[in-house]
């Protein structure tokens, strides 16, 4: 029964504009430590689950960029997917590798973007979830204990207790408003994270059971046709697909501190801030500000006695807004001219 | 009896960082039209005094500079100043080389670094108080009419009305408080422009009686001597040594908008605002934000959802601060290393 984890990282966000590039998105930045959110993530594996045994799905176009990220890294596979289609699929094909190789396979699903901020926690939680998946022959999802009551993330509300620390899934709660969020905090409910277990096994039979979306081409890809599998197959979450469907899903907390780093108003929590709640990257001087969030891979950026700002400069582009509005980005970015928003990678690489 | 003009151009302001350099002070910079502030202050003087008869007074740094930007308009005679000290000598030797060409010159003083909003008025005005140094044989200083009480300017209050619009003056005051400036605006005080006029001949008088740190010095630079008159003079501002000393000085009231463009956030007077009060200058796309400046000389700048900021990219360096802080621009620099804060203007010729 070996483990086996499959780390998602196909995102093409435009969360981190201007620094994420279609060619550079989010798990290829430095936004948490010195290198890339992917080689954190994938060093962060180490001792739970080994590099050979790592898969990490990507796109076509990002193969190569993540090849070279995760190289010193033990090298992991890595797939890239003819096409993006959502979460399922691209878990579907992580999990066909792994029971291609041992029917017996248990498989931990990661995303390339996370912050953690605890990782020996982390791999505890995970290795439970593992256990947890074999045992009792359920879809496991690690819901991480919230810090505030977050309007990004979905929330998970536990039902029966199964044994002790695990737990059934009484509901999964989209990104709620604020009220809500705070009432569902309240009630205990915790943070759909995106971490998951399964046995290889099982993952198919609830797939066959519930996810009609994939269930007529999951023959091809256990025959190792994926373009047939990708072509044919209906892009769905992961999240739908099987834990909000399936009857045999169970719910463990993680009690560590965790970070989808979903905007720039996020670097304040994921790095080291200062007494005054800012964080500074690259040859930044703040003299007087607060909540502030100032990255630059450029020019000398100088803030000054102001309050709740992001303030970037990347890739030839200068972007300043608040906090709050920084985690709608794409509706500004939708408003600016293509030739302003689009960001050429080959002028910078 | 002819009529001079001396434009005071020696400005080495840090008022404009990032923008400003020390070899492109703010009277280079396309402030407040698509040309430098210098040359819409020569052009300003069309069919007021001729461009023969306009003298402009610089360093040496900057006279190449400044004999190119005025070059396509009537090629004024440009003075370099063999040191910098202050106003009084530099409008001592404008208005020397003046007398030598006519003993019965009137001279009017002005700075390169204003904007005026209505030039024709601005012409009459200067007439006016040109005829009047002649006619009353004074020395004349404009006093603007205020449309704030703005703490950046000194403030002149009137005496006895020496004729219809004419007054002497009671009192200079230095930039007062905020109290103290609403009140002065209240009582009808007027603005300490430096737009001042005289008679060559009542200026060397008021000199001698009035400016010892000039007048032992006067005899040299009246015989030519520009660098012993230099070399042994002591600064002083021509506020101080003469119209704050003499008896012979009148006002007059100068009913134009008039700015002298001090800081970042004047933009937004001198330039047209949107409907929420900001000015982009430059590749800028402002979203959702009231009273802001942004300026680019570089990489696009986008700002969103801010109110009362400036934004500058410029010279290789962002600048990030609020309106009321840039006015105190200098203290900021003075924090930064110098590395940040020096530029180099070769890279950026």
């Amino acid at each position: 029964m070996s483990r086996w984890a499959v780390i998602l990282a196909g995102g093409s966000g435009t969360r981190f504009w201007p620094l994420s590039t279609p060619a550079r998105p989010k798990q290829f930045l430095p936004l948490a430590t010195m290198r890339p959110l992917l080689a954190d993530a994938v060093a962060r594996l180490e001792g739970l689950v080994p590099a050979e045994r790592t898969i990490i799905v990507t796109g076509q176009a990002l193969l190569e960029e993540t090849r070279r990220v995760v190289a010193s890294l033990g090298a992991p596979r890595v797939l890239a997917e003819p096409r993006a289609a959502s979460t399922a699929p691209a878990l579907a094909w992580g999990t066909a590798v792994a029971l291609a190789e041992d029917p017996e396979a248990t498989v931990l699903s990661l995303h390339a973007d996370w912050w953690v901020g605890d990782p020996a926690t982390f791999r505890a939680t995970a290795e439970r979830a593992l256990r947890v998946a074999g045992e009792r022959d359920v879809l496991v999802t690690v819901g991480i204990v919230p810090t505030r009551p977050d309007v990004g993330y979905g929330y998970i509300e536990r039902g029966a207790e199964l044994e002790p620390g695990v737990w059934a899934v009484a509901r999964f709660t989209e990104k709620p408003d604020a009220t809500r969020a705070a009432a569902l905090v309240d009630r205990g409910a915790l943070w759909n994270s995106g971490l998951f277990a399964w046995t290889a096994h099982r993952f198919f039979e609830e797939t066959t059971t519930h996810a009609p979306e994939l269930a007529p081409q999951v023959p091809r890809l256990l025959a190792g046709d994926v373009e047939g599998f990708y072509a044919a197959v209906t892009p769905v979450a992961v999240d739908i697909s099987h834990f909000e469907r399936s009857t045999r899903v169970a719910v463990l907390p993680g009690a560590f501190p965790w970070d989808d780093v979903g905007t720039w108003a996020a670097l304040s929590r994921v790095r080291d801030a200062d007494d005054h709640g800012n964080v500074g990257v690259g040859p930044v001087t703040m003299h007087e500000c607060g909540e502030t969030v100032v990255w630059s891979d450029g020019d000398p950026v100088i803030v000054d006695g102001v309050v709740g700002l992001v303030v970037v400069h990347a890739n030839g582009r200068v972007l300043v807004t608040t906090r709050d509005r920084a985690a709608r980005l794409k509706d500004l970015l939708d408003r600016l001219p293509l030739p302003i928003r689009d960001l050429d990678d080959s002028a910078h690489a």
